[in-house]
């Protein structure tokens, strides 16, 4: 076939818009785009390239055709409109939280495991940024030795709370330069020079919903539902680009050569390593790139079987955008796309 | 007696300002106060609270007569000039790095190993800034369970490496907001809404000297020379006021009330953390006060012994100038400081 139609769902926002961008420049087969948004910017174009693109309102209706829905509108939208997709045929994407916990629904990085797809019964969702960024800097190591645990700690880019975020970082930061006031609104605190501990909400058990992405989904996406794992979630005033500092415990000493070739020669993965020449990953590097960075590799003088990582990641491309595209195309690749598409 | 002769040795920088303030406000017994500076900044004018104090060269002379020296001009500096303060029979209380591993200087934080004071001969060495604020934290929970083991990643504010790079920050963010390029000077990347991995030299290791400061200094104050501990340490675009997020494993499961009440109970720390009401600490609320934050306390999902916490502290403050000032202040208790004083 010539190509698929293919609806981005939330296409005014900052991951819609990388979707836009990815689908694009990826060159995926589409024979037909359709951008769809909610009420409050349906009407409005989005502009790529050169060409203007209408936006129509997301209805259940606009699936009517549709083969792929790539979705990041948020939960709730997804929750309402992905089943209306699937009624009609599309497989979806979704960039949301919505369904990755759900048992039924492949949480999926292409790299680590898209075999999963074969399981997929019309959705399939994208892992959170921040667990895709580690993920993919991680799982390359599971050759060295075997994981015990990890503690990770965050620091998120205010875009992976939207644009209005990131709005909010430039304006609140131009105030505070200017000795002004600033109340946060798309943020939960000030981020002008700032910190904020606290992304999506409080559970029972003290951690937020954003450090329990990780054990969750990490648990899921590598099929080790004993899988230990820790994080701490902090938004820092960076526009783009979240950074980890990630501490790896394996079940025996390991050979630092092999952890460094591991993630040399992963897919996805660029080591950014050289003490010598003070080269190590910055959100400034990992802005507007698709692979994931890692560097500051050392082992740990606390423990004989753990190192350290620091890893950066565009959170909007890896983090989303890119790693929804790359499950279209596992999926178009296994022929799980499209009319003549198999389901589970 | 009526009060010692105070010397401030890099009184023009952040620091010694912040030593200058402290030494006033907690009305530490002054009879004379010097401010002493390198070549560059002697002859200039410090003000504080209406008064102008005239800097002085900082010369093996400008010692005579002096009881305590408040020093934190870099550790070139004290190497040079610490020994001839002494010399002429000054205590010196050093912020740098010079003497702190030295086995015949007490490495002090007086909350925690005042008693060690008892061992100076003449120089009395001031914990890096993160150390100071990490330990504050950590040390109040080591009666409630053996600690084995802490992993720590630091968001460290710019102020750390001196008023140029908080003029840096400012300027280069301004620049940023601009649409324009700034060279970094004062710190080694740009640090406009950017993070930086990288504070003090590499070791051969893979650590920087700065990260292998919570090791080794952490090692001397709780004189535990196996005590494991390792540290990620990054700089973050924020102005004052150092974060940590802090995993610590304990040689037992621990119940998280009694770890709650041990914060709460600690001199010079303050709990505060209640999910509820989004309270935790940010680098905002640490500046300019005493404090060491403490919040985001929670059990590690990821192991049965370990917990979470959330550390900030002002590294000018009790990083620094506060730690410095207590020093000063227990030696003087102990009778260790001034004309009578006895040395080991």
């Amino acid at each position: 076939m010539s190509g698929y139609t293919v609806a981005i769902l939330g296409a005014t926002g900052m991951v819609g818009h990388e979707m836009l961008r990815t689908v694009i420049e990826r060159r995926f087969p589409v024979a037909k785009l359709k951008l769809l948004a909610s009420a409050r910017t349906a009407g409005s174009t989005v502009s790529f390239a050169g060409v203007d693109y209408a936006v129509e309102l997301a209805t259940p209706e606009a699936f009517e055709g549709v083969d792929l829905v790539l979705a990041s509108a948020g939960a709730s939208v997804s929750r309402t409109l992905a089943p209306e997709a699937v009624k009609r045929g599309a497989v979806v994407v979704d960039n949301t939280s919505e369904f990755r916990m759900d048992p039924t629904v492949p949480l999926v990085i292409p790299e680590i495991n898209a075999h999963a797809l074969n399981e997929h019964r019309g959705i399939v969702a994208n892992p959170n940024c921040s667990t895709a960024i580690l993920l993919m800097a991680v799982a390359p190591l599971r050759v060295v030795a075997k994981i015990e645990r990890i503690v990770v700690s965050t620091y998120q880019s205010v875009s992976g709370a939207g644009k209005e975020a990131v709005d909010e970082l430039e304006e609140s930061t131009r105030a505070s330069l200017a000795g002004q006031d600033h109340a946060p609104q798309a943020l939960n605190k000030p981020i002008a020079f700032n910190l904020i501990p606290h992304i999506d909400v409080f559970q029972d058990n003290g951690y937020t919903k954003e450090e329990l992405k990780f054990t969750n989904e990490t648990r899921k996406i590598f099929e080790d539902p004993e899988f230990r794992i820790s994080g701490t979630c902090v938004r820092v005033p960076v526009a783009v680009g979240h950074a980890e500092s990630v501490n790896i415990e394996f079940d025996r000493p390991v050979d630092m050569a092999k952890v460094r070739e591991a993630i040399a020669h992963a897919s996805g993965v660029r080591l950014m390593d050289d003490p010598a020449t003070a080269t190590y990953p910055q959100p400034t590097d990992a802005a507007g790139i698709d692979d994931v960075l890692v560097g500051r590799i050392r082992g740990d003088v606390s423990h004989p079987n753990a190192i350290n990582l620091w890893v950066v990641g565009d959170n909007l491309r890896r983090g989303a955008a890119l790693n929804a595209v790359l499950i279209a195309e596992s999926l178009a690749e296994q022929g799980l796309l499209g009319p003549s598409r198999t389901l589970a």
